[in-house]
């Protein structure tokens, strides 16, 4: 079988960049199509690029420009007519770089910046990837042995445990919050849309926990000891979480240890 | 005691103008405040204030413009300076006016239309009357005898069961089902913040059951007979609930029936 290919959405640095090293060093052959909004700024990312020459590929994508996402899909389709994986890591905690701690923080912008980057962008990423999904030959994931119940392919959203409406306890982070309740809606509703198709499309949201990169840096020194996570260690859990994935897993949001979170 | 005060945030027509009716009719001698985008256009509005001219306003506020919503809510702060109720009933399904059946009909343009108005628009209009709504005299909803438990004011949300994740059983509707799930996380968020304050400003989401009003004109033929409700029914339950709500009942979203959905 030909070799599995995954692509991860904002991959310039934290997160992102690290699923592109994790799954360039364990899962061999594998290609990685690795996208971010400007690709000459991502020195590691080119780094990658410069190691494995072979099974690496940048594209330019600004995930808040459904334009940009149709090339670059229109380019993978080019180069690989099919995906195996597609992990929406890009996001933001607020313009500002710091979630609002009260009502007063709240503003139209920031609320509109934050659901258009982490909730937008991931949803419109699904309608033109979708397609290249249900041609893939499920390269990553678990497959069940009834053909009926396997999968094409695997759409991961980064989310946060945060974004879980009934484990709020604390408020505040308004834009933040909301950005991810919603992907979480749409990671539900793209979980029924293509398991619909055979092969499947599988669909979850993920959260990393509280990671030592740059999106909560304000808050690092919040974080008790041991509970902030490396990206390469949080990669870790993450990738055993997608390669278990399987029809029976889709459409809900699980935690780093594989706990379900939540609505 | 002052009269109670109502802001109807949505009120040119289907549920919003219903709000206005109810409360004029069932709640005197309550003042109620309408807003709405046009108010030149919104007749029967107008035909209110002909009716009730001591007791009925009428605002200029486009929920999508902060600017308008600030203004707003000086104009009232002047007239009024409290507000007990503030009700946002504004939104649309989708800016085509049909929700997107598949991926296909996801596109950036729609999904920030309908999270503007559904999801920005009510968070923004809390920012602004949370301060009012502190003044409040409690005038709706039940005051337990602990002072500590009583409020001032109260903030509904008008949401929708499809807005539930748990509960999205078809998939479908992206932008709107998302909308409501970020607006069912910011009805959550104020019930935190607004709770810490004396005495608290409660907030909900409440769902009014599918409306023979125009949000849902294309889909009413598939609706089963008898569950089409009348805005004046739906209020009728609505506003049960609300006169019901106490501190117990705070950050969580009801059914007209008065049973909790799932997030
Ligand atoms: N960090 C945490 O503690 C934490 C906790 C829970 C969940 N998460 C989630 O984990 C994921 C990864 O976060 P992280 O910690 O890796 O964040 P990060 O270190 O701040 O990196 C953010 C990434 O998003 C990219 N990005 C931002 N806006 C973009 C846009 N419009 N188009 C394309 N890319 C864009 C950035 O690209 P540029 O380099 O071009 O800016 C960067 O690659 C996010 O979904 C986040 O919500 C993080
Ligand atoms: N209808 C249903 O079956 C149903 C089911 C579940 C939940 N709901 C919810 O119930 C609430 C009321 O819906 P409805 O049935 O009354 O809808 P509707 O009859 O379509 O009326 C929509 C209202 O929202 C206003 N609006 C739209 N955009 C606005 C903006 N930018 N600024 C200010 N006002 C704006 C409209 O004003 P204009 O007159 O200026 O356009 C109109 O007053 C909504 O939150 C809806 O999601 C409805």
């Amino acid at each position: 079988m030909a070799a599995p290919v995954a692509l991860v959405q904002g991959a310039s640095r934290g997160l992102g960049l690290q699923f592109c090293k994790h799954i360039l060093k364990n899962k061999l052959p594998a290609s990685v199509i690795a996208t971010c909004r400007n690709p000459e700024g991502a020195a590691e990312l080119q780094g990658l690029v410069g190691q494995h020459p072979d099974r690496m590929t940048v594209l330019q994508l600004d995930v808040n420009r459904e334009e940009e996402i149709r090339e670059a899909a229109e380019r993978v389709k080019e180069r690989f007519g099919r995906l195996d994986l597609m992990v929406n890591s890009s996001a933001l905690l607020h313009p500002s770089g710091k979630g609002e701690t009260s009502l007063r923080d709240v503003s139209a912008h920031g609320i509109i910046a934050t659901l258009t980057t982490n909730t937008m962008g991931p949803l419109v990423m699904a309608k033109y990837f979708a397609p290249l999904l249900q041609k893939g030959n499920g390269g990553f994931g678990r497959q069940p042995i009834d053909k009926a119940k396997q999968h094409s392919g695997i759409i991961v959203n980064i989310t946060a445990k945060v974004g879980s409406i009934g484990d709020n306890g604390l408020g505040g982070w308004y834009s933040y919050r909301m950005s991810k309740a919603a992907l979480n809606m749409a990671t539900k509703n793209l979980s029924i849309e293509l398991g619909r198709s055979r092969p499947k499309v599988l669909c979850v949201s993920l959260h990393p926990g509280t990671l030592d990169s740059d999106l909560s840096r304000p808050y690092h020194r919040n974080v008790p000891e041991g509970k902030l996570f490396s990206t390469e260690r949080s990669v870790g859990y993450l990738m055993g979480i997608v390669e278990a994935l399987d029809v029976e897993k889709t459409g809900k949001a699980y935690s780093w240890d594989g706990t379900q979170l939540p609505w």
